[in-house]
């Protein structure tokens, strides 16, 4: 049993603030995790600069290359927020208020307060599917499989749920962990033998440092539980033979 | 004034545990913010899975297209640490042991713990730079302008020192963050016509909520400390008209 079909998405985040280090992304992370629990793989994340050509570039071969996109940033009231234009002009689709954001967001905003900036947020490709926001108001927006979500981790995180059924996923991705008093290079041969044995089966190893201690943790992943529970067996019994601690 | 020189870069973070969600890269913002002490500015970061073709593929790309190219993940002594021997291959350059590295680790373990896995991280492509690790023993290294450290954040982090006389950077990229109790539609109108006065000028705006307020980091970002003066008393300007609290 292997997954129906491999479905895999890119992920493109936009923005200076991350370049500059001045912010840490965390929108990679949440919506990878979230895409697993779908089946989605996520085969590569981009972070850019808030720069239309780049922006439109990404995304055309994004869209081409990847069953979904997600892009993260940019949609926001200020003049730093060009990734609806850009989005418009990479689909050659009109740019301009969207009738049902912009109703949306009247309604949203007390009467008097509904000014410029905020009119803005209605800016997008004007044939755009919307991506309901329960956070702010403000919608992100979707065309074809390009999914635009705002940079702000907190909305972000608040809008994939209005997301789940306009998406097709795959089987999920199972994944189990093994964790280990060890270090790497007391098993790394160990460990190699097991992924010679399966050969389609994804084993990652990953250091950790945790209260002052060092472990390893062995993540395995595959869309096949029998497969899964095979190679955790194998890699149990050289755990055993080296009389490794295993951390629950 | 401006930068003597426009001195760039690029970020790869090789690995399937970023692109799976389980672990949240902190290794571009570490990078970044480092690299702009240095006058460097970052100009993309890629996320990619742990296959050979595809490190390959980027590595050669960025080191065409940036001045300095960083690279986290993948050096370590486990089956799916390939990072050394798709570097090898992208440089055309025998990958082997590293005869500087394999005596630094040889010292570094006590006699009959230098063990197969541990020797892996001697093997490298032959002739390249070491980047020294006081964390841990294994080093890094670089070829040309190509550098590759670990992906445990806080092993590269103490790596960056031993580099500094290794990149040759620009001035340094100067910044103000002027912090608003506002929002972003509020202030966007203004913001956008000091924009149009300070054309090279970046002017980032950034929403924020903190103990449940909400506020905007106006971060101004330049070669040219005078220029980013002039544009913040701009920007007062609006504010105190528009009688905004600044946060201090």
């Amino acid at each position: 049993m292997t997954n129906k079909k491999d479905i895999n998405a890119g992920i493109i985040i936009i923005g200076n603030e991350i370049l500059s280090g001045r912010t840490k992304d965390t929108n990679t992370s949440t919506l990878a995790t979230w895409l697993n629990t779908l089946g989605i793989r996520v085969e590569e994340a981009r972070v850019i600069p808030d720069k239309e050509n780049i922006i439109i570039d990404t995304v055309n071969l994004f869209k081409k290359k990847f069953d979904y996109v997600f892009t993260s940033g940019g949609i926001g009231p200020t003049h730093d927020d060009i990734t609806s234009e850009s989005i418009s002009k990479a689909f050659n689709i009109t740019y301009g208020p969207h009738k049902e954001a912009y109703k949306i967001l009247e309604k949203y905003y007390k009467t008097g307060e509904f000014n410029d900036g905020r009119q803005k947020m209605a800016w997008m490709p004007t044939e755009a599917n919307l991506i309901l926001n329960p956070t702010s108001g403000a919608p992100g927006f979707y065309v074809k499989n390009v999914f635009c979500l705002p940079g702000v981790p907190s909305i972000l995180q608040s809008m994939l749920g209005g997301l789940k059924n306009k998406i097709v996923g795959g089987d999920p991705i199972l994944s189990e962990t093994i964790s280990l008093r060890t270090v790497e290079s007391e098993i790394a041969k160990s460990l190699l033998d097991v992924q010679n044995k399966f050969l389609d089966i994804e084993i990652g190893s990953y250091p950790f440092f945790k209260s002052g201690r060092v472990g390893v943790s062995i993540v395995i992943r595959s869309g096949d539980k029998d497969k899964i529970d095979k190679c955790c067996s194998e890699i149990l019994k050289f755990v055993n033979y080296k009389k490794i601690e295993i951390i629950k």
